[in-house]
């Protein structure tokens, strides 16, 4: 048989989704699965989302224009304005979910070869889709004992080489909820203009932010309006994931026309997606509200739970609805494994992501897991028990 | 600023996509545009496909599988078997539209300088997706004098070298209509399975053959069963293009490990789509027959009217809803660019698809255009008889 790419053997599994299966035997042989594991938010759609698809009335189903339905896009700048982000219809693409944007950018900015140095832990994909560009992640570790904060700015500069096109944060931080303060991201405004870099910002946890503060996008960065490139999602806002309608926003004339030919031969978002989208973002404020409280609970919750079990240590995240624990395991990869396919305390287990995906440095986080707080108090109580309860007969335990 | 990637530099603009600007420009002026030039189907979507969607019932619209829902699975391999496919769900990866399965295909098999043989004219965006994997599209010409039948097999293999990795066809084909015979098939076939080369089969016209011969799809050729990458899409048997819902079909496992990792990485295909294409997958066959029909007239239609207009010449395509013309001008990106910038006969002009961006030979197709027949007859009536007196005038016209 012809062999298959290279790309494609060194490609990352999702460090998520490669425990599915385990999970489904898990739940073949009864056992309970709490999911903390993804980034799929259990509340509810809102309604003007559900609405607008009853109220589809369309004899033809059909394409829609590769850069988006224009009344979606001037719908998304008029929401941005809201965050004081200054973008027109015209610097907006619409993708299909937030990672056809980094994608796109990735192969619309980026040679094989080049460079862009990420902050790690990192969401795994971002790494997937570098190598399917040919480009290369140079990580900048950020440790749980500094509480993810952004390491020192020195140490960005010192991987800066010729091939270095860009950085790449995601803020809030999936996995570790981190939040930049300004001083940070002035920093990396700083350096980003001291040698013409792209500033890739992964934006899609922008209403997720818990310190009251208003929201600081890699557009309110002074100066280097040329060099972002913004991506948003509406999955984790609206929770509708599903409907993977995304965005990629750029002032930079040259990107978009690049990211527009990447666009043209995909032929154009999903249509429905679209619909439904526009209508969510006139979801009321109630609902954000009552989102946003709801999220702040669970963190205090599950973050107080979780350093309340003898070994376990989170940080206190200040944003998405992540964060990363460092537990007294030999191994997480093989913890969570175990999780699945032999434990169970009172026919329940837990379904967490070993944090080492999330890294591209070999042997980091090994013992730390990324939990998603995505479930309702009572089942979050239950599945921080049966957690506690795994770690104390695990037998890889180390403390 | 920094530099985007040459690839993003080197991909072609879309044939039909760069002519968008000025057909909104021409109904700025008040001109009505006949669009011959998309594959847009103007029949409408099935009733069962619209009725799924009045009957979505979900309070979360939810990620589904990263390869698509197991029951919309399930009934497509239900619907290949009546093709005499035989596949499981297994075998089976639903994608963001054919698009996507002919990118992941080519990422997933083709490393960076990897050859792969297309014969020409070809949708543009293989060259498109090629580029973006790094690879290399190797043309074999095929000529509207030979009504664009297979060229013959010696001229694919003398192409063949240690970078080959495949061949590529549609069948019926975009943009000629030409729908390959047994005979060529098995031609194919041999040289696949001599060189053990992949062979990608882009099938989605399977629904539109006008031979009355049963299709013969590329699972149908003996011995290359683990060879066959196919490509599907329910957008155009089903008139919903919109809904972004494909296919990549293949029984090679390692293929499927490789075309997986690519599909983790973008989390999953659009939900409401896979709702809609599992409904559509029970369209009545009355439905079916009445665009089959509709077709058939439609194409005998345009095919004597083009013929009929002096100097005009097109084959007579046995499937899907295209065909290549030659007209008599000096080049039809000039010709399709004037009849939508200055030309007007009644208030009305014509929009077709240069076919040169159908080449990537140079200089090749300089006088064709690929037509689809996707409206209904009185348009296809006013659209000829536009096309013949913009023929009469136009500048740049040759005899």
């Amino acid at each position: 048989m012809p062999q298959t790419s290279v790309r494609g053997q060194i490609m990352p599994e999702s460090p998520i989704r490669k425990l599915v299966p385990l999970s489904d035997k898990a739940k073949e042989r009864g056992v309970k699965v709490y999911h903390l594991n993804i980034g799929q938010p259990d509340l509810k759609t809102p309604k003007v989302a559900l609405e607008a698809i009853k109220n589809i009335d369309r004899a033809i189903l059909e394409y829609s224009p590769s850069n988006g339905i224009k009344s979606l896009r001037l719908k998304l700048a008029e929401y941005y304005r809201k965050f004081n982000i200054n973008v027109t219809e015209n610097d907006i693409i619409v993708t299909s979910g937030g990672s056809e944007a980094v994608n796109f950018a990735f192969m619309a900015c980026l040679d094989p070869g080049d460079e862009i140095i990420v902050p790690e832990p990192a969401y795994a994909n971002y790494t997937a889709f570098a190598i399917a560009a040919g480009a290369v992640v140079k990580p900048v570790v950020s440790t749980i004992e500094e509480g993810f904060a952004l390491p020192p700015i020195e140490k960005f500069e010192e991987l800066i080489t010729p091939r270095t096109k860009g950085i790449l944060i995601c803020n809030p931080n999936n996995p570790t909820g981190y939040l930049y303060t300004r001083e940070e991201l002035n920093k990396i405004r700083d350096l980003v203009k001291k040698y013409d870099l792209y500033l890739f910002s992964d934006e899609v946890y922008r209403e997720f932010c818990y310190t009251g503060a208003p929201y600081i996008s890699a557009f309110h960065l002074d100066g280097i309006e040329n060099n972002v490139i913004l991506f948003d999602s509406v999955s984790k806002r609206y929770s509708e994931c599903g409907i993977r309608v995304g965005a990629l926003v750029t002032k930079n004339k040259e990107v978009w026309k690049s990211v527009m030919k990447f666009c043209q031969a995909r032929l154009s978002p999903p249509l429905i997606g679209q619909i439904i989208a526009e209508a969510s973002v006139d979801t009321p404020q109630e609902y954000m509200l009552e989102m946003y409280n709801e999220y702040v609970e669970r963190r205090k919750f599950l973050i107080d739970g979780l350093n309340r079990i003898p070994g376990v240590y989170s940080p206190i995240p200040m944003g998405a609805f992540y964060t990363v624990a460092k537990l007294p395991i030999d191994d997480a990869d093989k913890f969570c494994a175990w999780l699945l396919s032999e434990f169970e305390y009172e026919g329940q287990t837990v379904m967490m992501a070993p944090a080492s995906g999330f890294y591209t440095t070999n042997e980091l986080g090994k013992d730390e897991v990324r939990l998603a707080y995505v479930l309702e108090k009572e089942d979050l109580a239950k599945a921080l028990f049966v957690l506690k309860k795994a770690l104390e007969v695990y037998p890889g335990r180390t403390i």
